[in-house]
Parts: structure tokens; sequence; C-alpha cells
């Protein structure tokens, strides 16, 4: 699913942020692959990272970073990512690269350690050519500029087809405040390169403790509730900051009810950067949107949808477009979680396709068939015995999967 | 991967055991896909079944059949099983089918329903045209014969390549005992077809509980240690039955030193099928033998194993032949279990690839590739820190998969 969305980066611009990007010929000559995002005094940032048992020292690192940056607001914050090589599974070289940058970056910056961040994404178990970064430090700062986050989204990308940018500008009372984020990922690790990374920037004047609050459960309604291929990757990272340069009363107060309006477009913000990576996910050609409705809770919401939109089977059965519920009815017994058979209904956009444990007496095949053409596809599954419910999107499994990662790394 | 051990079925006797298949155009015509195991008088049967909260209807009365077994072996045993359709999903009407054939069955042979045991595999959610099974019955009664499980064999096949028939005849101290086995599968759950299906029928004298006790602990090691796809049908069932017809002492003590024999080759039967359905897997070039050892407990290592085996980027990589080792450690990462990066080594075979959390100084990529090329593949992984292990099987996701799942039904 090819999608254009690369804009002039003048109209994405963020109080108070900056951004640049070089090519540091990490594996490819000539190609952007180092960037950074420069976030003046004030700011503050928080972030999710992947559950990975194997997780990458930047990635560690970072998590670090971000525990700790409401206690020292003092600093700038900057945000360095290369990609190219992940620098997971490298043992004490990894984490030794990190130092070197980090503290390259410290130093020239004239800012704490602990105000700088690194995420990495690329190859697993190469080590990081970390001179190659170091040598480009000084002309990725001399570089800062506030119009150059369309060069960041860029210099992130792996095997993503697209770079993937999103903005809004809103109100929020009488004051207008923006948010800018980017994203890169095309499998949850595609084939050599890895990971699924995010970046959001805003310069609303808020809380670390609200914002922290906010990241957790947007995340969870976002960019955690994805799939292309069910495998998680060691660099997973989302970080949002803001910058708190616009002139406003600082949202402080989870009672303050600017943070309904403004949690609402930060999560617009997040679901189009997820679902634009899952239609970029790799070799994918249908978007499916998973509703579950009427589950005992909504965890158990959730485990049922992740487990249809895992299922190969009834991901190669929406690559050839056949309404093959039977499919589903599999996906929902091998979950584990709680249900009764005979109240399951399920709908293929509007058709509704089993009732009463069994196929519905008017389900009309043809129709259902011709509905699965579309390239954005909706199944609904009413469990019928509880209130939980969860959405989440997926993909379709297709022969340019194979094709992508079943090629030699080279 | 293709394999073919057709044989002639005069060599797989089992005393006390009968076998027949005929046509009954069920979803094809002039096809096998009728067949009954009949076991006299004495016998015994017990049962492992698919964990599916979807469970077919079949699945529910053969389970209740083997609980009950061993409290009733004065009356013979019917397992009637059909291919074509997998009676799953269909309400009222799959509940009918059942009743209806288990009765024609047990009054035509004269021998109580709960002795009658059945298994559907095929597509979900159709209804079972159990009336052209009704005319069959005497027809399959009547050519009943010691020679026919070959014809069993085949017509328990769905999207299956080749029939998978497994047979020994061994001495317990100075007896000969034979144990035969059928099965089919060729994805957890084929395209519309479903299922893994196996029979196992022995002439030994055993008692209930220790053939159950061996049953539950041997499927453990067998066919709950592989994986295609990672989708568990709603029709899974592996049926294990004695006939007891050898003239010996039964073996009803588990000091009995002879159970250790009799379960040696047991499990060897049920290895060699279970890895004919893996090496048969829909799309399948590549037999994977995951051994993990070094975990915290079994348990942990066999979650381990299947988060490897199970991953399609893994898959993907198998099937490129390439040894693409930072995809185990992010599926390592993924399973959500104990490890200590630091301590994990992976070998493909014979090669060290990992050691101290990064690659082994002396790893061979080229060596390693070359490896790779084989059809049958070893990738162990030892995590250093406990006692745990587990051994399963799976194979590689390569586009023939996708083929043979994203056609539509037709």
């Amino acid at each position: 699913m090819n999608e254009t969305k690369i804009s002039d980066g003048t109209k994405f611009k963020i109080k108070g942020a900056r951004f640049a990007a070089v090519s540091a010929n990490i594996k490819y000559v000539n190609r952007l692959d180092l960037m950074v995002i420069y976030l003046e005094t004030g700011s503050i940032i928080t972030g999710v990272f992947t559950s990975s048992k194997t997780k990458a020292p930047s990635v560690l690192w970072s998590k670090k970073v971000t525990k700790k940056a409401f206690k020292d607001d003092k600093n700038p914050l900057a945000i360095l990512v290369n990609s190219g090589n992940a620098n997971a599974f490298t043992g004490k070289n990894g984490k030794k690269a990190i130092k070197k940058i980090v503290t390259k970056i410290s130093t020239f910056l004239n800012i704490s350690k602990k105000r700088v961040l690194m995420a990495s994404t690329g190859v697993i178990g190469e080590f990081l050519p970390y001179k190659k970064i170091i040598e480009k430090i000084p002309e990725l700062i001399k570089n800062l500029s506030e119009n150059q986050i369309v060069n960041c989204a860029n210099a992130i990308m792996t095997t993503d087809t697209y770079p993937k940018i999103r903005y809004k500008k809103f109100k929020l009372e009488n004051k207008f405040v923006s948010v800018a984020g980017i994203a890169k990922g095309s499998g949850m690790i595609a084939p050599n390169m890895a990971t699924m990374l995010a970046f959001i920037i805003t310069d609303v004047k808020i809380s670390y403790d609200i914002l922290k609050k906010l990241t957790a459960s947007l995340c969870d309604k976002t960019f955690n509730s994805i799939t292309v291929d069910s495998d998680t990757s060691t660099s997973d990272m989302v970080l949002i900051s803001a910058t708190s340069k616009v002139e406003m009363k600082p949202i402080e107060k989870s009672s303050d009810n600017r943070i309904l309006k403004f949690a609402k477009m930060l999560e617009l913000i997040m679901k189009e950067l997820a679902l634009d990576i899952v239609k970029d996910g790799e070799g994918a050609k249908k978007l499916v949107e998973y509703q579950i409705v009427g589950a005992t809770n909504d965890k158990s919401a959730k485990n049922i949808a992740f487990s249809i939109a895992n299922s190969p089977l009834v991901k190669t059965a929406v690559a050839g477009e056949d309404p093959n519920w039977g499919r589903i009815i599999m996906a929902i017994g091998k979950s584990g979680e709680k249900i009764d058979q005979e109240k399951i209904k399920i709908f293929f956009g509007q058709y509704l396709i089993t009732k009463n444990g069994k196929v519905y007496s008017e389900y009309d095949e043809e129709k259902t068939k011709n509905y699965m053409k579309k390239t954005e596809l909706l199944v609904k599954v009413d469990l019928g015995i509880g209130k939980g419910s969860s959405t989440i999107w997926g993909c379709d499994l297709t022969k340019e999967y194979i094709d992508i990662n079943a090629d030699y790394r080279s």
C-alpha cells in the first residue's frame, strides 16, 4: 500500500524544537541515516519501550532517561537516532558505543548526558560503527533547523517504502498548540533492519506526570494495537516530548478540561502514524480493522483480536479476498479466552456472517466476497457475553512478505 | 517435502483390529473419505484433544467416550472418521449429525453408543451431509479387514500430499507386540479442510490408567511439540487404543519394567507421525528441530522454542537459507521468558553463533550458510541459566503456503 506524504518541512513547526539529518554511511552510502531532534530548555519527555527480554542497549539507556527527565528540565534535550544498525545483542561493544556517542553530544552541546536519548534501527548483532556517527555530530548540530523534520522522517526509514509524518495544530481554549510526529516500521521487526520507532513533539505546556499517563494509555490504543507479523523488536520505542513553549497556563491537574482535547489530538496523531506503519507493512496490500465487542473484559477482547489478526490462515484468507469466517472461529477458539459459541456474531463490514452457533441463515457469500475486494476492511466480532472491547489493526500476508524476508541479507 | 510411504496393508496387522474405508462423496466424488477402525471386545482407548475453545462436536463426543472407556471394556470399539467436512461451528445440526451417525453404527454393530468414537476433518461451518455417511455404513462394515489400514490413512487426508502410516513390531520380554499409527495434518488447520488427527492401535495388554498416562506424556513430547503455522484446529484429536489381544501378563503396575520399552516404541511411532505432519506442512521445504536447553524449567524452554519456531521472520529466514540469528534473538526476547543475554549460546547444527552476549568471535558465516542449505536443520539454544529443556519441530514459511491458503475456497 503506497502512500506519499512527503511534504515541505516548513509546515511542521513546533516551538522550541529543531531538527537535522545527515548521511553517516552506516550501512549504505549517501542515504540519510542519522538524525537529531533538539528540544530547548524546559522540555520534558516520556516514552514507551519494547517488552522484549532482549532489549537493545539504546532502549535501556533511553528508558532510564525518560524516567528521570522530570527531575531535571533545566537542560535542553537531544534525541539521536540512526538507521542501518540496531546495535542490539552486541555485548559490551554496544554499551560502549552508546556511551561514546552520548558523551560526544553531551560535550558538544554542553548538556547533561542524562538529557541525551538514543534509538537505533537496523540489523541485529552487528557492531555499531560509532566512530562514523561521532564524526558527523558537529555537522548534524550545525544543520539544526526548525524546518527539517521531514529529513528526520526519511533518516529513520529501513524497509519502509515511504516516510511517515503527521502534524496537527489546534486551539486549547485561546492558545494554538501543535503536535508533530514521525515514525518508522514496516514489520514489527523488518528483515535485518529492525523496529518500530516513533517520535512525537508538541509545544504544549504540560506536566511530566500528565504527559506520562497520556503516553501510556494512548500507546495502548494505537502503537500497541497494531500488528504486521506478530514479531516484537528488540528496539521498539515511542518517545513523546513537550517543549512547553506555548505561552499558556500549564496543564498540571488531571481535572484540567483541556486534557480531553489535547489527548484526542495526540491520539489521532498516534493512530495515524500507527496505521501508516501497518499500511506500509512488509508486503501488505490490505489494512484490516478488528473490532471485538461483548467480551468478558477489555484484555480478553484484545487477546482475541490479536489471535485473529496474527493468524497466518486469517491473513492469507484476507490476501485471497476470501470471507473464510471458519478461520475467524478457529482463531477465536485458539485464543483460550472465555466465549460462548452460540453467541458469537461475526461481521465482515456490514454483513452478518454467524448467529446462534452457525452460519447466519441469510448470509450472502457473493456480497461478502465483493466486500473483501476493498483495500480497507472491517472485521467485527460481537462475543455477546460482556462489555469488554478492543480495536486493533492488522494487514494481510502475501508472497511479497516472503520475498522481502526470505532474501539473504546483503 | 514429498515422501511416499504407501505400503501393502498386510504388513501392518494388529491383533484384534480391523479396518475399512469407502468413498462417501462428502466433498469430492470417488475419493476415499470415510473410514472405520473396529477394535474387538476387551479393547481400551484414551485420547488427547484440541485445547480450542471452539471445539467441534465430534471432539466433545469422543472426549467423553475416552473418559469412560475403562469402565466398559466388554463391548467392541468403533472409530469412525470422515474427511471433507469438519462439522465444526454447525450449531444444533452438528450435534444431531453425530447422534444419527453414532446411533446407526451402534445399532448396526449391536454395541453401546458409548463405544463409538467419531472424528471429522474438513471445512469449518458447513453442515455435515450425515445421510451420505449413514448410507455407507453397511458397506463400510462389510469391508472390515485386518489388511486395510493403508486405505484408512488415505481416507483421512485433506491437503496432505501423502498418507502417514507407521508401524513397529517388537518384543516385550518373550512376547511380540505391535503398534500401528496413522495420522493426517498439513497445517495446524488446513485451508478449509482442518485439523491434525492421529489414530494409534496396539495389541498390547495394558491397563487403561497406564495407557492414559503414557498418552498424555508422550503427546506432549510429540504431537504437541510440532508447529506448522501456529494455528490450532477446532478438531485436533489423537486416539490411542490397545486391543489386549497379545497373550501376555497384563501391564497393570507403573513399576512394570516392560513399560519403558513399550513407551519408547510408542513415542517413536508418535514422533515419526508428528514429523511426517511437519514435513508435509503446507508449502514446507525444510524440517527444523529446535532444541532448547539451560532454561529455568521445561515449560519456559517450550515457550521459547515455540516463540522461535512460530516466528514468521525466523521461518522466512529458514526458507531463504539465511543463518539470520538476530531473528532468533528477537524471538527469544519476545517470548517474555527469563533469560540472560550474556549467557545465550545459539548453534546452527554444530556451529556456535553467539557467546557472551554477542556474535561468537570465530563465527564463520560461509560455513553456516552452507549448513542452511540442508533440508533437515538443527537450531540449538543453550540459555545457560538452568536445567529446563524442550525439543520441538517446525518448518519454513514459503510462498507455497500463501498459494495454498490464499486461494479462494472452491
